[in-house]
Protein backbone atom coordinates (compact mmCIF):
# COMPACT_ATOMS: atom_id res chain seq x y z
CA UNK A 1 0.00 0.00 0.00
CA UNK A 2 2.69 1.88 1.34
CA UNK A 3 4.92 1.84 -2.49
CA UNK A 4 1.81 2.85 -4.83
CA UNK A 5 0.58 5.67 -2.47
CA UNK A 6 4.56 6.94 -2.70
CA UNK A 7 4.47 6.68 -6.46
CA UNK A 8 0.80 8.13 -6.41
CA UNK A 9 2.18 11.02 -4.40
CA UNK A 10 5.35 11.37 -6.48
CA UNK A 11 3.34 11.94 -9.92
CA UNK A 12 1.11 13.89 -8.10
CA UNK A 13 4.09 16.71 -6.84
CA UNK A 14 5.65 16.19 -10.27
CA UNK A 15 2.51 17.01 -11.81
CA UNK A 16 1.54 19.95 -9.39
CA UNK A 17 5.10 21.84 -9.74
CA UNK A 18 5.15 21.23 -13.74
CA UNK A 19 2.06 23.21 -13.20
CA UNK A 20 2.93 25.57 -10.97
CA UNK A 21 5.93 26.90 -12.90
CA UNK A 22 3.91 27.09 -16.53
CA UNK A 23 3.87 31.24 -16.35
CA UNK A 24 7.96 31.05 -15.47
CA UNK A 25 9.38 30.81 -18.87
CA UNK A 26 11.94 29.09 -20.23
CA UNK A 27 15.18 30.83 -19.46
CA UNK A 28 18.11 28.68 -18.07
CA UNK A 29 17.42 28.73 -14.31
CA UNK A 30 13.95 28.28 -15.08
CA UNK A 31 14.71 25.17 -16.70
CA UNK A 32 17.03 24.17 -13.81
CA UNK A 33 14.57 24.70 -11.38
CA UNK A 34 12.03 22.32 -13.41
CA UNK A 35 14.70 19.80 -13.63
CA UNK A 36 15.87 19.90 -10.14
CA UNK A 37 12.80 19.48 -8.78
CA UNK A 38 11.32 16.74 -11.41
CA UNK A 39 12.58 13.78 -9.78
CA UNK A 40 12.93 11.96 -6.46
CA UNK A 41 10.88 9.71 -3.73
CA UNK A 42 9.14 12.24 -2.81
CA UNK A 43 9.22 10.98 0.74
CA UNK A 44 8.95 14.09 2.22
CA UNK A 45 5.35 15.39 -0.11
CA UNK A 46 4.58 11.90 1.06
CA UNK A 47 4.26 12.24 4.80
CA UNK A 48 2.57 15.96 4.35
CA UNK A 49 0.08 14.18 2.34
CA UNK A 50 -0.63 11.39 4.58
CA UNK A 51 -0.38 13.44 7.90
CA UNK A 52 -3.03 15.45 5.87
CA UNK A 53 -5.02 12.75 5.30
CA UNK A 54 -5.07 11.77 8.73
CA UNK A 55 -6.41 15.57 9.73
CA UNK A 56 -9.35 14.67 7.05
CA UNK A 57 -6.99 17.96 5.04
CA UNK A 58 -8.08 16.83 1.13
CA UNK A 59 -5.73 15.94 -0.70
CA UNK A 60 -6.10 18.95 -3.30
CA UNK A 61 -5.49 21.26 -0.74
CA UNK A 62 -1.97 18.99 1.09
CA UNK A 63 -0.78 19.47 -2.45
CA UNK A 64 0.66 23.13 -1.79
CA UNK A 65 2.39 22.54 1.12
CA UNK A 66 3.83 18.51 -0.49
CA UNK A 67 5.01 20.48 -3.57
CA UNK A 68 6.74 23.25 -1.38
CA UNK A 69 8.87 20.91 0.91
CA UNK A 70 10.01 19.35 -2.61
CA UNK A 71 11.24 22.85 -3.83
CA UNK A 72 13.10 23.39 -0.35
CA UNK A 73 14.79 19.76 -0.48
CA UNK A 74 15.62 20.20 -4.27
CA UNK A 75 16.73 23.72 -3.33
CA UNK A 76 19.00 22.08 -0.59
CA UNK A 77 20.51 19.30 -2.93
CA UNK A 78 21.44 21.53 -5.33
CA UNK A 79 23.53 23.58 -3.50
CA UNK A 80 24.95 20.45 -1.82
CA UNK A 81 26.05 19.08 -4.63
CA UNK A 82 28.07 22.12 -5.39
CA UNK A 83 31.52 22.01 -6.20
CA UNK A 84 32.19 24.05 -3.06
CA UNK A 85 30.13 21.86 -1.18
CA UNK A 86 29.80 18.30 -1.39
CA UNK A 87 30.99 18.38 -5.22
CA UNK A 88 28.91 16.06 -7.00
CA UNK A 89 28.18 15.17 -10.55
CA UNK A 90 25.31 12.72 -9.99
CA UNK A 91 22.29 12.96 -8.67
CA UNK A 92 19.03 10.61 -9.33
CA UNK A 93 21.65 9.06 -11.56
CA UNK A 94 21.80 12.45 -13.92
CA UNK A 95 24.17 14.98 -13.98
CA UNK A 96 23.45 17.91 -11.23
CA UNK A 97 22.24 21.11 -12.06
CA UNK A 98 26.19 22.49 -12.17
CA UNK A 99 27.09 19.87 -14.47
CA UNK A 100 24.13 20.82 -16.95
CA UNK A 101 24.00 23.97 -16.65
CA UNK A 102 27.17 25.79 -14.66
CA UNK A 103 27.24 26.68 -11.05
CA UNK A 104 25.96 30.19 -11.54
CA UNK A 105 22.66 28.81 -12.81
CA UNK A 106 23.01 26.13 -9.89
CA UNK A 107 23.09 28.80 -7.19
CA UNK A 108 20.26 30.92 -8.64
CA UNK A 109 17.99 27.61 -9.33
CA UNK A 110 18.60 26.57 -5.50
CA UNK A 111 17.53 30.04 -4.35
CA UNK A 112 14.74 30.66 -6.87
CA UNK A 113 13.30 26.98 -5.55
CA UNK A 114 14.07 28.22 -2.24
CA UNK A 115 11.73 31.28 -2.70
CA UNK A 116 8.76 29.10 -4.88
CA UNK A 117 8.53 26.84 -1.28
CA UNK A 118 7.80 29.71 0.60
CA UNK A 119 5.50 31.08 -2.14
CA UNK A 120 3.65 27.85 -2.22
CA UNK A 121 3.19 27.86 1.34
CA UNK A 122 1.57 31.29 1.25
CA UNK A 123 -0.52 31.27 -1.58
CA UNK A 124 -4.15 31.25 -0.54
CA UNK A 125 -4.59 27.45 -2.36
CA UNK A 126 -2.21 25.87 0.38
CA UNK A 127 -5.13 27.01 3.33
CA UNK A 128 -7.95 28.82 3.29
CA UNK A 129 -6.65 29.90 6.79
CA UNK A 130 -4.11 33.07 7.27
CA UNK A 131 -2.92 32.23 10.33
CA UNK A 132 -2.05 28.77 9.10
CA UNK A 133 -0.44 29.85 5.84
CA UNK A 134 1.75 31.84 8.17
CA UNK A 135 2.33 29.38 10.19
CA UNK A 136 3.45 26.99 7.51
CA UNK A 137 6.00 30.09 6.22
CA UNK A 138 7.26 30.53 10.04
CA UNK A 139 8.16 26.59 11.09
CA UNK A 140 9.16 26.21 7.68
CA UNK A 141 11.94 28.89 7.86
CA UNK A 142 13.21 28.45 11.21
CA UNK A 143 13.35 24.26 10.03
CA UNK A 144 15.16 25.30 6.65
CA UNK A 145 17.23 28.16 8.30
CA UNK A 146 20.18 28.69 10.62
CA UNK A 147 18.66 26.31 13.28
CA UNK A 148 18.01 23.92 11.01
CA UNK A 149 18.53 22.40 7.66
CA UNK A 150 21.58 25.15 6.73
CA UNK A 151 23.47 24.90 10.41
CA UNK A 152 23.06 20.73 9.95
CA UNK A 153 24.97 21.35 6.68
CA UNK A 154 27.63 23.78 8.33
CA UNK A 155 28.40 21.66 11.04
CA UNK A 156 28.80 18.72 8.21
CA UNK A 157 31.35 21.13 6.52
CA UNK A 158 33.07 21.76 9.65
CA UNK A 159 33.42 18.09 10.73
CA UNK A 160 35.37 17.70 7.38
CA UNK A 161 37.75 20.06 8.24
CA UNK A 162 37.83 19.17 11.59
CA UNK A 163 40.95 18.06 13.58
CA UNK A 164 38.70 15.07 15.30
CA UNK A 165 35.88 13.18 14.13
CA UNK A 166 32.17 14.34 15.59
CA UNK A 167 31.03 12.10 18.53
CA UNK A 168 28.39 10.42 18.61
CA UNK A 169 26.24 13.50 20.26
CA UNK A 170 27.48 16.18 17.76
CA UNK A 171 26.41 13.66 14.72
CA UNK A 172 23.09 13.56 15.91
CA UNK A 173 22.98 17.53 16.26
CA UNK A 174 24.11 17.33 12.88
CA UNK A 175 21.44 15.47 11.88
CA UNK A 176 18.61 16.67 13.41
CA UNK A 177 19.58 19.93 11.35
CA UNK A 178 20.53 18.43 8.33
CA UNK A 179 17.74 16.00 7.20
CA UNK A 180 15.73 15.82 10.33
CA UNK A 181 14.57 19.22 10.81
CA UNK A 182 12.78 19.01 8.01
CA UNK A 183 10.83 15.47 7.51
CA UNK A 184 9.37 16.50 11.34
CA UNK A 185 8.30 19.52 9.79
CA UNK A 186 6.90 17.17 6.80
CA UNK A 187 5.19 15.02 9.15
CA UNK A 188 3.45 17.59 11.37
CA UNK A 189 2.16 19.87 8.53
CA UNK A 190 -0.67 18.13 8.14
CA UNK A 191 -1.80 18.57 12.04
CA UNK A 192 -0.76 22.17 11.01
CA UNK A 193 -3.18 22.55 8.01
CA UNK A 194 -6.03 21.02 10.55
CA UNK A 195 -4.95 22.80 13.13
CA UNK A 196 -4.68 19.88 15.62
CA UNK A 197 -2.44 18.74 18.20
CA UNK A 198 0.96 17.79 16.79
CA UNK A 199 2.65 15.90 19.63
CA UNK A 200 1.69 12.01 18.02
CA UNK A 201 3.07 13.08 14.28
CA UNK A 202 6.35 15.30 15.76
CA UNK A 203 7.41 12.22 17.95
CA UNK A 204 6.89 10.04 14.76
CA UNK A 205 8.94 12.64 12.44
CA UNK A 206 11.99 12.66 15.02
CA UNK A 207 12.22 9.24 15.36
CA UNK A 208 12.10 8.31 11.53
CA UNK A 209 14.43 11.55 10.35
CA UNK A 210 17.19 9.98 12.77
CA UNK A 211 16.39 6.62 11.20
CA UNK A 212 16.45 7.97 7.64
CA UNK A 213 19.66 9.46 8.83
CA UNK A 214 21.25 6.11 10.03
CA UNK A 215 20.03 4.38 7.33
CA UNK A 216 22.03 6.55 4.67
CA UNK A 217 24.80 5.95 6.65
CA UNK A 218 24.51 2.45 6.43
CA UNK A 219 23.65 2.53 2.86
CA UNK A 220 26.96 4.19 1.66
CA UNK A 221 28.85 1.45 3.61
CA UNK A 222 26.38 -1.31 2.03
CA UNK A 223 24.51 0.04 -0.82
CA UNK A 224 24.85 -0.43 -4.86
CA UNK A 225 26.04 2.78 -6.89
CA UNK A 226 23.85 1.90 -9.16
CA UNK A 227 20.69 1.34 -7.67
CA UNK A 228 20.94 4.86 -5.75
CA UNK A 229 22.23 6.88 -8.71
CA UNK A 230 25.03 8.29 -6.55
CA UNK A 231 28.38 7.05 -5.43
CA UNK A 232 28.77 5.33 -1.99
CA UNK A 233 31.93 4.53 0.47
CA UNK A 234 32.23 8.25 0.22
CA UNK A 235 32.20 8.61 4.03
CA UNK A 236 34.66 6.14 5.19
CA UNK A 237 36.74 7.34 2.20
CA UNK A 238 36.40 11.21 3.74
CA UNK A 239 37.40 9.62 7.14
CA UNK A 240 34.04 11.10 8.12
CA UNK A 241 32.38 10.11 11.28
CA UNK A 242 28.66 8.16 10.66
CA UNK A 243 26.26 6.37 13.09
CA UNK A 244 28.23 3.65 11.38
CA UNK A 245 31.66 4.43 11.97
CA UNK A 246 30.56 5.19 15.81
CA UNK A 247 28.44 2.57 16.59
CA UNK A 248 29.69 -0.41 13.71
CA UNK A 249 27.28 -1.67 11.44
CA UNK A 250 25.33 -3.98 13.31
CA UNK A 251 24.59 -1.42 16.27
CA UNK A 252 23.91 1.02 13.75
CA UNK A 253 21.18 -1.33 11.84
CA UNK A 254 19.77 -2.25 15.38
CA UNK A 255 19.20 1.64 16.41
CA UNK A 256 17.38 2.38 13.55
CA UNK A 257 15.51 -0.57 14.25
CA UNK A 258 14.45 1.09 17.40
CA UNK A 259 13.72 4.42 16.04
CA UNK A 260 11.63 2.82 13.26
CA UNK A 261 10.03 1.06 16.61
CA UNK A 262 9.85 4.72 18.33
CA UNK A 263 8.29 6.20 15.21
CA UNK A 264 5.32 3.54 14.75
CA UNK A 265 4.29 2.86 18.11
CA UNK A 266 3.93 7.52 18.68
CA UNK A 267 1.08 6.98 16.03
CA UNK A 268 -1.01 4.39 18.36
CA UNK A 269 -3.07 7.13 18.52
CA UNK A 270 -4.37 6.98 14.79
CA UNK A 271 -4.68 3.54 15.15
CA UNK A 272 -5.21 1.89 11.74
CA UNK A 273 -5.53 5.34 9.82
CA UNK A 274 -1.89 5.72 10.27
CA UNK A 275 -0.79 2.02 8.90
CA UNK A 276 0.65 4.10 6.05
CA UNK A 277 2.71 5.91 7.88
CA UNK A 278 4.29 3.12 9.87
CA UNK A 279 5.10 0.79 6.56
CA UNK A 280 6.97 3.92 5.29
CA UNK A 281 9.07 4.02 8.43
CA UNK A 282 10.16 0.38 7.71
CA UNK A 283 10.59 1.11 4.15
CA UNK A 284 13.25 3.84 5.14
CA UNK A 285 15.36 1.53 7.00
CA UNK A 286 14.80 -1.46 4.39
CA UNK A 287 15.36 0.56 1.38
CA UNK A 288 18.04 0.10 -0.97
CA UNK A 289 17.89 3.41 -2.65
CA UNK B 1 16.38 65.48 7.16
CA UNK B 2 16.80 62.57 4.63
CA UNK B 3 19.87 62.04 5.58
CA UNK B 4 19.03 61.66 9.54
CA UNK B 5 16.36 59.42 8.95
CA UNK B 6 18.34 56.75 6.98
CA UNK B 7 21.27 56.64 9.45
CA UNK B 8 18.70 56.31 12.17
CA UNK B 9 16.90 53.39 10.09
CA UNK B 10 20.13 51.85 9.75
CA UNK B 11 21.29 51.87 13.39
CA UNK B 12 18.49 50.64 14.10
CA UNK B 13 18.40 47.79 11.26
CA UNK B 14 21.31 46.42 12.85
CA UNK B 15 20.37 46.52 16.17
CA UNK B 16 17.71 44.85 15.54
CA UNK B 17 19.29 42.03 13.20
CA UNK B 18 21.79 41.56 16.20
CA UNK B 19 18.96 40.89 18.76
CA UNK B 20 17.17 38.56 16.51
CA UNK B 21 20.38 36.52 15.97
CA UNK B 22 21.70 35.87 18.92
CA UNK B 23 20.06 32.45 20.02
CA UNK B 24 21.58 31.45 16.72
CA UNK B 25 25.01 30.45 18.22
CA UNK B 26 28.78 31.37 16.74
CA UNK B 27 29.26 28.67 14.31
CA UNK B 28 30.83 30.47 11.36
CA UNK B 29 27.63 30.13 8.82
CA UNK B 30 26.09 32.33 11.59
CA UNK B 31 28.70 34.73 12.32
CA UNK B 32 28.78 35.23 8.34
CA UNK B 33 25.14 36.12 9.04
CA UNK B 34 26.01 38.82 11.07
CA UNK B 35 28.79 40.22 8.98
CA UNK B 36 26.80 40.03 5.33
CA UNK B 37 23.94 41.78 7.47
CA UNK B 38 25.87 44.75 9.33
CA UNK B 39 25.99 47.04 6.76
CA UNK B 40 24.69 48.96 3.65
CA UNK B 41 23.15 52.17 3.25
CA UNK B 42 19.81 50.59 3.92
CA UNK B 43 17.68 52.24 1.59
CA UNK B 44 14.91 49.26 1.11
CA UNK B 45 14.42 49.34 4.84
CA UNK B 46 14.40 53.05 4.91
CA UNK B 47 11.55 52.91 2.24
CA UNK B 48 9.64 50.40 4.32
CA UNK B 49 10.24 52.21 7.64
CA UNK B 50 8.84 55.92 5.46
CA UNK B 51 5.82 53.96 3.95
CA UNK B 52 5.07 52.44 7.11
CA UNK B 53 4.85 55.99 8.89
CA UNK B 54 2.65 57.20 5.94
CA UNK B 55 0.14 54.63 6.83
CA UNK B 56 0.21 55.12 11.24
CA UNK B 57 2.08 51.53 11.54
CA UNK B 58 4.74 51.95 14.15
CA UNK B 59 8.20 51.87 13.72
CA UNK B 60 8.45 48.97 16.52
CA UNK B 61 6.27 47.24 13.86
CA UNK B 62 7.75 48.11 10.79
CA UNK B 63 11.56 47.21 11.86
CA UNK B 64 10.42 43.67 11.40
CA UNK B 65 9.50 44.09 7.47
CA UNK B 66 12.91 46.48 6.79
CA UNK B 67 14.86 43.82 8.93
CA UNK B 68 13.63 41.24 6.89
CA UNK B 69 14.12 43.19 3.25
CA UNK B 70 17.68 43.54 4.27
CA UNK B 71 18.21 39.97 4.88
CA UNK B 72 16.92 39.20 1.55
CA UNK B 73 19.26 41.86 0.24
CA UNK B 74 21.77 40.80 1.99
CA UNK B 75 21.66 36.91 1.15
CA UNK B 76 21.10 38.60 -2.84
CA UNK B 77 24.65 40.49 -2.34
CA UNK B 78 26.48 37.41 -0.33
CA UNK B 79 25.29 35.17 -3.59
CA UNK B 80 26.02 37.84 -6.14
CA UNK B 81 29.79 38.32 -4.99
CA UNK B 82 30.77 34.47 -5.49
CA UNK B 83 33.28 33.10 -7.81
CA UNK B 84 30.77 31.47 -10.11
CA UNK B 85 28.51 35.19 -10.52
CA UNK B 86 30.32 38.61 -10.18
CA UNK B 87 33.37 37.55 -8.30
CA UNK B 88 34.12 40.13 -6.00
CA UNK B 89 36.30 40.35 -3.52
CA UNK B 90 35.41 43.50 -1.91
CA UNK B 91 31.68 44.73 -0.61
CA UNK B 92 31.21 47.72 1.52
CA UNK B 93 35.48 47.92 1.34
CA UNK B 94 35.31 44.88 3.43
CA UNK B 95 36.07 41.55 2.26
CA UNK B 96 33.25 39.12 0.97
CA UNK B 97 31.87 36.22 2.92
CA UNK B 98 33.66 34.00 0.51
CA UNK B 99 36.55 35.40 1.05
CA UNK B 100 36.53 36.11 4.93
CA UNK B 101 35.79 32.72 4.98
CA UNK B 102 34.84 30.14 2.04
CA UNK B 103 32.84 29.42 -1.08
CA UNK B 104 30.83 26.84 0.82
CA UNK B 105 30.08 29.24 4.43
CA UNK B 106 29.11 31.86 1.49
CA UNK B 107 26.48 29.85 0.05
CA UNK B 108 25.04 28.78 3.47
CA UNK B 109 24.97 32.02 4.68
CA UNK B 110 22.84 33.43 1.67
CA UNK B 111 20.69 30.79 2.06
CA UNK B 112 20.24 31.14 5.92
CA UNK B 113 19.53 34.68 5.57
CA UNK B 114 16.79 33.99 2.69
CA UNK B 115 15.28 31.86 5.27
CA UNK B 116 15.52 34.56 7.73
CA UNK B 117 13.74 36.86 6.18
CA UNK B 118 10.68 34.20 5.74
CA UNK B 119 11.08 34.02 9.27
CA UNK B 120 10.85 37.94 10.64
CA UNK B 121 7.80 38.40 7.92
CA UNK B 122 5.96 35.40 9.34
CA UNK B 123 6.49 35.97 13.32
CA UNK B 124 3.70 37.67 14.99
CA UNK B 125 5.15 40.85 15.67
CA UNK B 126 5.34 41.89 11.83
CA UNK B 127 2.34 42.42 11.89
CA UNK B 128 -1.15 41.12 14.53
CA UNK B 129 -3.15 40.24 11.26
CA UNK B 130 -2.34 36.82 10.00
CA UNK B 131 -3.40 37.66 6.53
CA UNK B 132 -0.90 40.72 6.27
CA UNK B 133 2.04 38.33 7.47
CA UNK B 134 0.93 35.74 4.54
CA UNK B 135 0.80 38.75 2.36
CA UNK B 136 4.15 40.13 2.99
CA UNK B 137 5.63 36.31 2.38
CA UNK B 138 3.98 35.80 -1.08
CA UNK B 139 4.43 39.27 -2.51
CA UNK B 140 8.22 39.07 -1.39
CA UNK B 141 8.64 35.46 -2.07
CA UNK B 142 6.76 36.61 -5.64
CA UNK B 143 9.89 39.26 -5.48
CA UNK B 144 12.96 37.40 -5.08
CA UNK B 145 12.37 34.47 -6.63
CA UNK B 146 12.11 33.62 -10.41
CA UNK B 147 9.71 36.12 -11.49
CA UNK B 148 11.88 38.78 -9.98
CA UNK B 149 15.07 39.43 -7.97
CA UNK B 150 16.61 36.08 -9.68
CA UNK B 151 15.35 36.09 -12.71
CA UNK B 152 17.24 39.13 -13.08
CA UNK B 153 20.41 38.35 -11.81
CA UNK B 154 20.19 35.08 -14.36
CA UNK B 155 19.55 37.18 -17.50
CA UNK B 156 22.02 39.74 -16.34
CA UNK B 157 24.66 36.22 -16.40
CA UNK B 158 23.46 35.22 -19.34
CA UNK B 159 23.99 39.02 -20.99
CA UNK B 160 27.48 38.03 -20.23
CA UNK B 161 27.63 35.46 -22.50
CA UNK B 162 25.42 36.57 -25.48
CA UNK B 163 26.45 37.08 -28.44
CA UNK B 164 25.15 40.58 -28.90
CA UNK B 165 24.63 43.24 -26.28
CA UNK B 166 21.19 43.65 -24.98
CA UNK B 167 18.93 46.32 -26.15
CA UNK B 168 17.23 48.98 -24.01
CA UNK B 169 14.31 46.45 -23.64
CA UNK B 170 16.08 43.77 -22.46
CA UNK B 171 18.12 45.85 -19.98
CA UNK B 172 15.09 47.56 -18.58
CA UNK B 173 13.52 43.69 -17.77
CA UNK B 174 16.49 42.75 -16.56
CA UNK B 175 16.43 45.67 -14.24
CA UNK B 176 13.22 45.04 -12.78
CA UNK B 177 13.51 41.94 -11.67
CA UNK B 178 17.20 42.49 -10.30
CA UNK B 179 16.93 45.76 -8.21
CA UNK B 180 13.40 46.67 -9.07
CA UNK B 181 11.69 43.97 -7.66
CA UNK B 182 12.75 44.30 -4.18
CA UNK B 183 12.91 48.27 -4.25
CA UNK B 184 9.29 47.86 -5.29
CA UNK B 185 8.09 45.54 -2.70
CA UNK B 186 10.05 48.11 0.60
CA UNK B 187 8.09 50.79 -1.03
CA UNK B 188 4.69 49.39 -1.10
CA UNK B 189 5.45 47.59 2.07
CA UNK B 190 4.17 50.07 4.34
CA UNK B 191 0.86 50.28 2.57
CA UNK B 192 0.20 46.31 3.10
CA UNK B 193 1.12 46.07 6.36
CA UNK B 194 -2.10 49.14 6.92
CA UNK B 195 -3.82 46.88 4.26
CA UNK B 196 -4.03 50.12 2.35
CA UNK B 197 -4.16 50.89 -1.22
CA UNK B 198 -0.80 50.70 -2.77
CA UNK B 199 -0.71 52.70 -6.23
CA UNK B 200 0.87 55.53 -5.81
CA UNK B 201 3.91 53.73 -3.80
CA UNK B 202 4.23 51.23 -6.37
CA UNK B 203 4.56 53.74 -8.71
CA UNK B 204 6.75 55.42 -6.76
CA UNK B 205 9.13 52.36 -6.30
CA UNK B 206 9.04 51.56 -9.58
CA UNK B 207 10.47 54.54 -10.55
CA UNK B 208 12.68 54.84 -7.85
CA UNK B 209 13.80 51.49 -8.56
CA UNK B 210 14.59 51.86 -12.05
CA UNK B 211 16.40 55.68 -11.34
CA UNK B 212 18.62 53.47 -9.20
CA UNK B 213 19.95 51.25 -11.27
CA UNK B 214 20.61 53.88 -14.10
CA UNK B 215 22.27 55.89 -11.12
CA UNK B 216 24.56 52.72 -10.15
CA UNK B 217 25.39 52.33 -13.97
CA UNK B 218 26.75 56.02 -14.31
CA UNK B 219 28.61 55.90 -10.98
CA UNK B 220 29.94 53.16 -12.53
CA UNK B 221 31.31 55.20 -14.91
CA UNK B 222 31.86 58.41 -12.76
CA UNK B 223 32.30 57.09 -9.59
CA UNK B 224 34.96 56.54 -7.13
CA UNK B 225 36.17 53.38 -6.43
CA UNK B 226 36.88 54.24 -2.91
CA UNK B 227 33.73 56.10 -1.86
CA UNK B 228 32.16 53.26 -3.60
CA UNK B 229 33.69 50.44 -1.52
CA UNK B 230 33.81 48.59 -4.41
CA UNK B 231 35.60 48.97 -8.38
CA UNK B 232 34.48 50.91 -10.59
CA UNK B 233 34.65 50.84 -15.00
CA UNK B 234 33.63 46.92 -14.75
CA UNK B 235 30.74 47.47 -17.07
CA UNK B 236 32.76 48.88 -19.78
CA UNK B 237 35.69 46.54 -19.39
CA UNK B 238 33.24 43.68 -19.73
CA UNK B 239 31.28 44.89 -22.72
CA UNK B 240 28.41 44.85 -20.88
CA UNK B 241 25.60 46.97 -22.46
CA UNK B 242 24.21 49.78 -19.18
CA UNK B 243 21.59 52.20 -19.44
CA UNK B 244 24.75 54.36 -20.04
CA UNK B 245 26.12 52.52 -22.72
CA UNK B 246 22.86 52.67 -24.40
CA UNK B 247 21.54 56.12 -24.53
CA UNK B 248 24.45 58.09 -23.08
CA UNK B 249 26.25 59.44 -20.10
CA UNK B 250 23.75 62.71 -20.90
CA UNK B 251 21.19 61.10 -21.35
CA UNK B 252 21.17 58.49 -19.28
CA UNK B 253 21.29 61.42 -16.23
CA UNK B 254 18.15 62.80 -17.77
CA UNK B 255 16.23 59.74 -17.71
CA UNK B 256 17.23 59.09 -14.36
CA UNK B 257 16.20 62.97 -13.56
CA UNK B 258 12.86 62.46 -15.18
CA UNK B 259 12.27 59.21 -12.93
CA UNK B 260 12.68 60.86 -10.07
CA UNK B 261 10.00 63.55 -11.12
CA UNK B 262 7.51 60.63 -11.31
CA UNK B 263 8.33 59.09 -8.40
CA UNK B 264 8.05 62.55 -6.73
CA UNK B 265 5.01 63.33 -8.29
CA UNK B 266 3.25 59.71 -7.65
CA UNK B 267 3.37 60.66 -3.57
CA UNK B 268 1.46 64.09 -4.16
CA UNK B 269 -1.57 62.44 -2.52
CA UNK B 270 0.63 62.09 0.66
CA UNK B 271 1.57 65.88 0.61
CA UNK B 272 4.43 67.34 2.81
CA UNK B 273 4.46 64.06 4.72
CA UNK B 274 6.20 62.03 1.91
CA UNK B 275 8.59 64.89 1.33
CA UNK B 276 11.23 62.46 2.95
CA UNK B 277 10.59 59.61 0.23
CA UNK B 278 11.06 62.50 -2.30
CA UNK B 279 14.56 63.23 -0.75
CA UNK B 280 15.03 59.46 -0.95
CA UNK B 281 14.43 59.71 -4.51
CA UNK B 282 16.34 62.95 -5.25
CA UNK B 283 19.54 61.14 -3.05
CA UNK B 284 19.15 57.90 -5.41
CA UNK B 285 20.84 59.31 -8.46
CA UNK B 286 23.11 62.89 -6.39
CA UNK B 287 24.92 59.62 -4.61
CA UNK B 288 28.49 59.17 -5.24
CA UNK B 289 28.06 55.82 -3.40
Amino acid sequence: MFQERLAGVAARVAMHLREVMVPFGSEPVIEGMRYASAGGKRLRAFLVMEGARLHGVSDDQAIWAASAVECLHAYSLVHDDLPCMDDDDLRRGQPTVHKKWDEATAVLVGDALQSLCFELLAREECSPDPQVRADLVLSMARAAGAQGMVLGQALDIAAENAARPLTLDEITRLQAGKTGALITWSATCGARLAGADMTALRAYGDALGLAFQIADDVLDVEGDAEALGKAVGKDEEAGKATFVSLLGLGAAKTRAQELVDTACGALSGYGAEAECLREAARFVIARKM
